[in-house]
Order: C-alpha cells, then sequence, then structure tokens
C-alpha cells in the first residue's frame, strides 16, 4: 500500500468516520452478541497473502460492529464517559503519522516540549496550584510538572511509587540502614476507602505493599477520622503508613473525600498524597467547582483523565507531582544507548523516568488539538451542559415520586434507585425485595437496550447510576433515558415481566 | 466541529499524512532544535476561543515539525525500527473511531474476541508452542494464550508480577506460613544479564525486589553457566530466585541468550521464565529463524512488540503465557461495577486482569489490518528485505577493511566499530583512542543528518549501531548510510574534524 492508495482508503475511513458518528444515535447502544460470536466469523490463522480493504471494511460493517458497545453514543451511559472528539481524533492521526517513541528529549524534542508545555496549559486551565507546574512564571524550572501517562491505573502506581521512595529516604533519614530497611519493607502500607478505584488496591498487588480499605461514611466519602483511627489500629501492630489516595469524584456515587483532612493526616505522617479526580477532575476548568475541591493544593500527586470528560480519546490520563524527585529516583534508568542533554532540563525532561514503561507515543499531540479547537470556553461549556441534564435527570426523578437519589449530584453523574416504599403498599418493605427490583431494572434497561447504564452496590444497596457526559449526547438523550427508566420501572412495580 | 467539517479537514489530514511519507526522505533526519525551542514559539495558557484547524496544521509545520526526529525516516538507523504502516494508520483510525475501553467483554466484545484471536494468528506466524494458544484445535480453551499490551516494558513487569505470584504458590505449598512468607518477601531476586533491556531493571524497581544482572559472555549473551553461578551466589546469601529474563535480540547487539540452557535452570529452580523477544520477535514470521529460537517453547511468558518490526504503530507488545493461572490470580480485582461473563471464557476474557491498568483501547484492529493487508507473505518480505540488507552492509564494512563487526549479524542490526588498528600506523592503539574516535563518528554522522544512529558501549568499547528495518525505507537508504560512514570516517582518520 503506496501513499496514492493511502489517499484514497484513508478518505474512505474519514467518511467511515463521519457517518458513524452521524448514526450512532439510531443503534442500539449495547452489543447483543453471545460470547464466542467473532470465533465463528473468522478463519483461525493469519491470510498467507494480502487482502484488500474493502474487503475489511466489509468485515467492519458484518462483524465487528455488531461487537461494538457504544460508548460514544449519546444513549451511552455506563461506567463514567470515555469521550471522544474529532479534533482528538484528528490529533491521534497526527500522532500516527509520526509515529514517534519519545523516551528522550533528542527522540522528538517536540513530542516532550509540548507535553511540558500543555501540561502546564492545562493546571492552569484546572486552577491547580503553582506546586504542580513545571516552567514556572518566571519561565525557570518549577520542582515538580506534568506527564500524560495512559490511565489513572498507571498514574496511581507511579504515584504509589513515589511515595514507597519518599518513606524510603525517610527510614533513612531517620538512621536506619539498609539492613533495618529490609526487614520493615513488607510493613508498607497503603490506604484508600471501600469506595476508591480498584486501581488502588492494583497498584497495591503490583508493587506488593499491604493495602488498608478504610470504610467510607454514610456520604461514601474518606474521612479524617477513619483514616485516623485505621492508622492508629496499623501503628499499633507495627506496620508502616506511607501512601493515602484521596478522590475527587469517585467511581460508584462520584463523592469527594474530606482532601483537607486526608491532606493533614497525610503530612502528619509523612505518607503520600495522592489524589484520584480521574473523573471530576475535569469539572475543575469551571471555576464554581474550585471550592469542592479545597486541599488538593497540598496534595503530592494529582491526576485526572482528560480521555474520560474532557474531549480527548483514549489514552490520556493526565498527572502531576509537586516534587517529581521521588518519582524520578525510584524510576530512573540509565543505558548508553539513552543520550541525556545537559543542562535546560525544565524543557528536556526524560519522561521516561516518570512512568513505568520506556517507549511512550506522542498523546500531547491530540490534547493541544482538543484544548485549541474547543479553547477553555469550549470545554466548559462541555462540562456545563452535562452537569445542566444531570441536575434535570434528578429533579425529574424525585418529582416523578418512586425513585430516592442516593448520592448528591455535583457533577454528572445521577446515582438513584426505586424506594421501597414504591414497591410495596408495606413501609417496612424488606431491602432485598429492593434490591431485586432494582437489579431487574438494570437488566430489564439494558434488554430493552434503548439506553445503556450499569447498576452497582453501595453499602449494601443495589442501585442504577446514570453517567452523562457523551461528547455526542445532549439533553435528548437524557430524556430518552428518563422516558426508559420510567416505563420500565412501571413494569418491574406490576411485576409482570 | 461537525461530522461534516471533520469530513472536509479529516481528508486534509490523510493528504497531509500521504505527503509526509512522500517526501520523509527528504528531511534529515534527527531534529535539530536547541532544548526549550518550542516554549517561546507558544503561548503559556490555553486559548480562552475556538482557533481553526488551519491555524494547528500551520503550527505544525512551522513549529512541530522542526522539533520532530524522523523514526519513519528510510534515513533513520537508531534504537530499533518503530514501524508505521498505512494499513496500521487506518487501524488506528477506525480504534479511534469506536473509542471504546475494553477492560470487560460487555465493553465491546469485539474489542476482546478480535484480541483473542488475531493473538492466536500471531502464535501461528511466529511458529509459537501451542501452549501460548487461548483456544486449542479442538475449540475449547487453552491454559494460555496472548494480550496486547502497550510496551515491552509492561510485558516484563506483568511476567514477573506472574512469577512473584507462582513462587508465593511455591512457598505457601512448601509449608511457609504466611508470617514466614512476610518475612522472605524482600529476598525474593530477579536475575538477567548485563545486556537485557533496562525495562528489567526498571520492573525490579517496580514491584521492589531484587536485580541480578549477570556478566554476559564475549558474545553478549546470558549463559546457564553465568546463571547457576549467580545463583548459587544468591542462595548462598540466604536470597530467593524467583524469575529470570532470557532475550532473544538484545539492545546493545541483537545477542540470543541460551535460551535452553536458561530454561533448564528456571525449571530446576522453580523460576518464572521470561523470552524478551521485543525486536527479533518478529522474524520467527521466516521460518528459517526459528532454530535460532529453540527452548522458547518452555518458557513461561513470550513478548515481541509488532510496533518494532512488524508494521504496526506504537503501542502494540504482544506477550503470551502459557498458563495465565498466576498473572490473573496476581492482578485480578473484582468490584460489582465490573459485570463478568459466565461460562465461555476463552472467548470472553477479562483482560483488566492480565495487565497493569484497567483502562484498554481497541488495539487488535490494528494489527489485524496488517495482517490482513501484508498477508504472511508480505510480512515475511518486509522481514528478509531488512535481512537482506544488513547482510549487504555487513559485507561492505568488511570489504572495506577499516572496520570491525562487534556482534553477529542475525537480523537487520549492524554492530560495528572503526578498527584500532585503521586509527594508528602502531599495531597497539591505546583503546581510548579507538573509543573516542568511535564516540566521534557518531556525533560527526548526526551532525552531518543524511542518516541517523546511535552509539552505544559495550564490553568497554564505544561502537556503533545500525538498526535497519524502517518501513519506508530500502536498500538505497542503507546504500547512503554506508556512503556517510565511510566518507565521515576518512575525516575522523585524517583527525581534520
Amino acid at each position: 500500500m503506496n501513499a496514492e492508495q493511502f489517499r484514497k482508503q484513508g478518505k474512505e475511513a474519514v467518511d467511515a468516520i463521519a457517518d458513524y458518528y452521524e448514526n450512532l444515535d439510531s443503534m442500539p447502544p449495547m452489543s447483543e452478541v453471545k460470547p464466542g460470536y467473532l470465533y465463528g466469523l473468522m478463519p483461525h490463522e493469519a491470510p498467507e497473502d494480502p487482502e484488500p480493504f474493502d474487503d475489511i471494511q466489509k468485515d467492519i460493517k458484518a462483524n465487528i460492529m455488531p461487537g461494538i458497545t457504544h460508548w460514544q453514543s449519546g444513549n451511552f451511559f455506563g461506567w463514567y464517559p470515555a469521550n471522544s472528539s474529532f479534533p482528538a481524533i484528528l490529533g491521534d492521526m497526527y500522532s500516527a503519522m509520526f509515529n514517534v517513541v519519545g523516551f528522550n528529549w533528542i527522540c522528538s524534542p517536540a513530542a516532550t516540549e509540548l507535553e511540558t508545555v500543555v501540561m502546564d496549559w492545562v493546571g492552569k486551565l484546572l486552577g491547580l496550584d503553582k506546586r504542580f507546574r513545571a516552567i514556572k512564571d518566571d519561565c525557570t524550572e518549577g520542582s515538580g510538572g506534568g506527564i500524560i501517562q495512559g490511565s489513572a491505573s498507571e498514574a496511581h502506581v507511579s504515584a504509589m511509587i513515589a511515595g514507597r521512595e519518599m518513606m524510603l529516604a525517610h527510614l533513612h533519614a531517620l538512621g536506619m540502614n539498609d539492613e533495618e530497611v529490609d526487614g520493615v519493607w513488607h510493613k508498607f502500607v497503603a490506604y484508600f476507602s471501600d469506595q476508591t478505584h480498584s486501581s488502588g488496591q492494583k497498584a497495591t498487588n503490583i508493587i506488593g505493599c499491604r493495602s488498608h480499605s478504610v470504610p467510607s461514611d454514610d456520604n461514601f466519602r474518606l474521612t479524617k477520622k477513619a483514616l485516623l483511627a485505621a492508622i492508629e489500629q496499623d501503628r499499633h501492630a507495627g506496620l508502616i503508613p506511607f501512601f493515602v489516595c484521596g478522590t475527587f469524584g469517585t467511581t460508584n456515587t462520584a463523592a469527594i473525600d474530606d482532601i483537607p483532612g486526608i491532606a493533614e493526616v497525610a503530612a502528619a505522617n509523612h505518607m503520600w498524597f495522592h489524589v484520584d479526580a480521574a473523573y471530576a477532575g475535569a469539572a475543575l476548568s469551571c471555576p464554581e467547582f474550585r471550592p469542592l475541591a479545597q486541599g488538593i493544593e497540598r496534595a503530592d500527586s494529582f491526576n485526572f483523565n482528560p480521555h474520560k470528560w474532557m474531549l480527548t480519546n483514549f489514552g490520556c490520563s493526565a498527572l502531576w507531582v509537586a516534587d517529581s524527585k521521588h518519582l524520578v529516583n525510584a524510576l530512573s534508568i540509565h543505558r548508553a544507548y539513552l543520550p541525556r542533554v545537559k543542562g535546560a532540563t525544565s524543557f528536556a525532561k526524560d519522561y521516561h523516568n516518570w512512568e513505568l514503561p520506556l517507549g511512550r507515543s506522542f498523546r500531547a499531540l491530540k490534547l493541544w488539538f482538543v484544548i485549541r479547537m474547543y479553547g477553555a470556553s469550549g470545554i466548559r461549556a462541555h462540562i456545563r451542559k452535562h452537569v445542566v441534564s444531570a441536575k434535570w435527570l434528578e429533579e425529574q426523578l424525585l418529582a416523578d415520586g418512586r425513585f430516592e437519589i442516593v448520592a448528591p449530584v455535583e457533577f454528572s453523574l445521577v446515582v438513584f434507585r426505586i424506594k421501597p416504599s414504591a414497591l410495596s403498599d408495606s413501609p417496612g418493605a424488606d431491602g432485598e425485595v429492593a434490591n431485586r427490583a432494582n437489579a431487574d431494572l438494570v437488566k430489564l434497561i439494558n434488554t430493552d437496550n434503548r439506553v445503556f447504564l450499569v447498576g452497582t452496590k453501595v453499602k449494601g444497596k443495589d442501585v442504577l447510576r446514570a453517567a452523562i457526559g457523551s461528547a455526542h449526547g445532549n439533553q435528548e438523550n437524557v430524556e430518552l433515558l428518563f422516558k426508559v427508566v420510567t416505563e420500565l420501572t412501571t413494569t418491574i412495580i406490576s411485576g409482570r415481566y
């Protein structure tokens, strides 16, 4: 395939993409295939000879498309939004064109430098504290800075590794020798709440430390009091707290942990404080949400995913550290074939020392496209539109009378359920009855498949989560969601399903 | 930006990509900017209002392009090839279109199932042992299987974590209780050679275990004897060997470790045996290279990067395990919001339990495009073309008389240097003189910038590495490389530079 053929076929692909987005809402959001559907449709070996693009296009329509759950549909309300946008797709196309592997500055100076500059842009856009800047106002190098990683999971591990490094340095500073440090290595404990994203638990599996899942309060928040109690208990058992994750917008309910309280506890205990704002961090581009984020300025690291609710295709996870020292100490590797730039390090960061992998693609490009083609004003409008829709949905559900809202609607997530009292004439309706009804409502909605959402369980209750925020959805999609939910709730209450 | 605008701008981007590839060879391969060049060319805050695509296109030409080191140029011989191809770019475009986050089967069944099927295709294409298959010939589930990760670094950490899990299970099976296991946690040692990719060292930094860098032999290989000696020494000190990496094509010289010998040692010591074939694994698509890979069938895990020398854009790193049990045990996470498919698990793998992150993109798509549009025959032709060029370069360098070949040329990497005897009339020319001359030759070549390569240091010697394998390069580019090297070697020998 030469460049001339690519001109033709690339343009066909562009049209296919545009067609897809124009027709998204006409397709059921959830795939309805059965496990193993594709195996029967495909040869079981690579073809010996080249096949034409036309055949692949046909197979995409006939075989791949039915197996797609359409995350970009306006009728997709599952998990959290995974925004795509045309500017981001264009950025990805240019990134695929250059296909540089940017582990070092000389691998492509533009890749390193654009990442540094754009991450400072985004930090300012969110109102992050100056501690997190790579380049200070006077154009000198800051001690912190941002990096684009592939996912919040990788950011979580990276932060935990930096935290372990900080604690090791602290123990050495207290006078422990290497052998003594070896002897306490297995006593390190990371803290998060029972509502923290699974990446917290997984990060402890990866680095091989202990984890303490602290019970959240009635509003699904990690509190200072509960964290202190957990730390006290562990210290009593001879363990060493070294890391805590506070979440700004948890996975289940978008709850906001007691960030200032956690910051205080972390500082008093020499612990690394990581803030996971994977979903809700995007809202900080609007100043009205910043009062919710007090205390973030005291974190050691802060992470959010532009690839969730900020119009940037997967994977684009933004991680900032206030001081890169411990992260870089823990992850630095030197080899003769990895030349380093002397001096001017603020502009020539060795980002491979800030992350788990060595190889890295030119991810800053798509983020740069998104920010420029939407502008700060466009990004804020995107966020606010969905928050308005979420508030509208909350009001409608309450006005209906049969639902309860399970968690405060601060952003664009609405967590709700059919009230037990709507299910039975007897006021003391059994909790399991309500749980079964709500779990069945999730199934009924997804079998109906005009809209898609997922259920979850919080504090023993089965609930529904409507995560609004598709870049291609609008108020009409949320109105359809409400219509489907209320219709099928009537079916549930009637018991005839 | 709506779909109509995207049709126009997407097609402009397609033309820009085709133009880029048509003009690649006319640009100096290495970027010549100075650190910080971009900061002065850019605003220091996000724009408030949207900016037109035209402005971004202009900035790419004026500001980004000068900061690109052109990895796709036929005149780029640095590190290892990082292939891009038009089929892979098309695949990436479709992947960006769907933008699914495929952590679970229902997230998009096609994403999970295509990955399973295509990884079995590639395993067969490379002649991998059946142990590594997800689906057996009788269509039942195998104990192994493949996964596409982002990079060989991530694959290396994943394998090491699986190895740790296997050793923990072994220690428990020997009768140790949890407390006793805690007490030896810090005694785990991973082995590799002094030629293993930096990702081995980094993986030990990440999981927090000890590492033992074993001296390679005169051919830069990890031998059974040296590995056994290292293990014996560590056992004597009370340590616990649990993991060893053998490399099929090392970073410095493309050396092949003693794979059968390492397999034997690993089995006798209950150690996990990971084979890193990041670069050279692609050659196994040609049967004539398979005799070099004896012993790989006994590995616990095998990894190569289609994004290096197999025509697939970054990031596409293929990892197989013979038994997924330990990997999945170590990395599994269950949450109420992550629904699992019951039964038919061979077709509905929870790949998030096979890797570090939760979120994952539809990477199988580009690999599928590449394999279909090149066919197995096209992939083999791509490999063989570069191997022929490498042999040609080796012969020319030897025929010239002034160079020595530092390592056997098995694949498409040629490691060479100016011979000390070519530098001085006195036969006992000092090693440092030759080192300085060869390091200077690298600098001179890259300042000249008709071709790009990197130098490295092996066994105390400064050498040059010419990594052939660009998808967009051919024999003429290698001839240019030879011309530049010989010309500038004359300059070096003359001492007038």
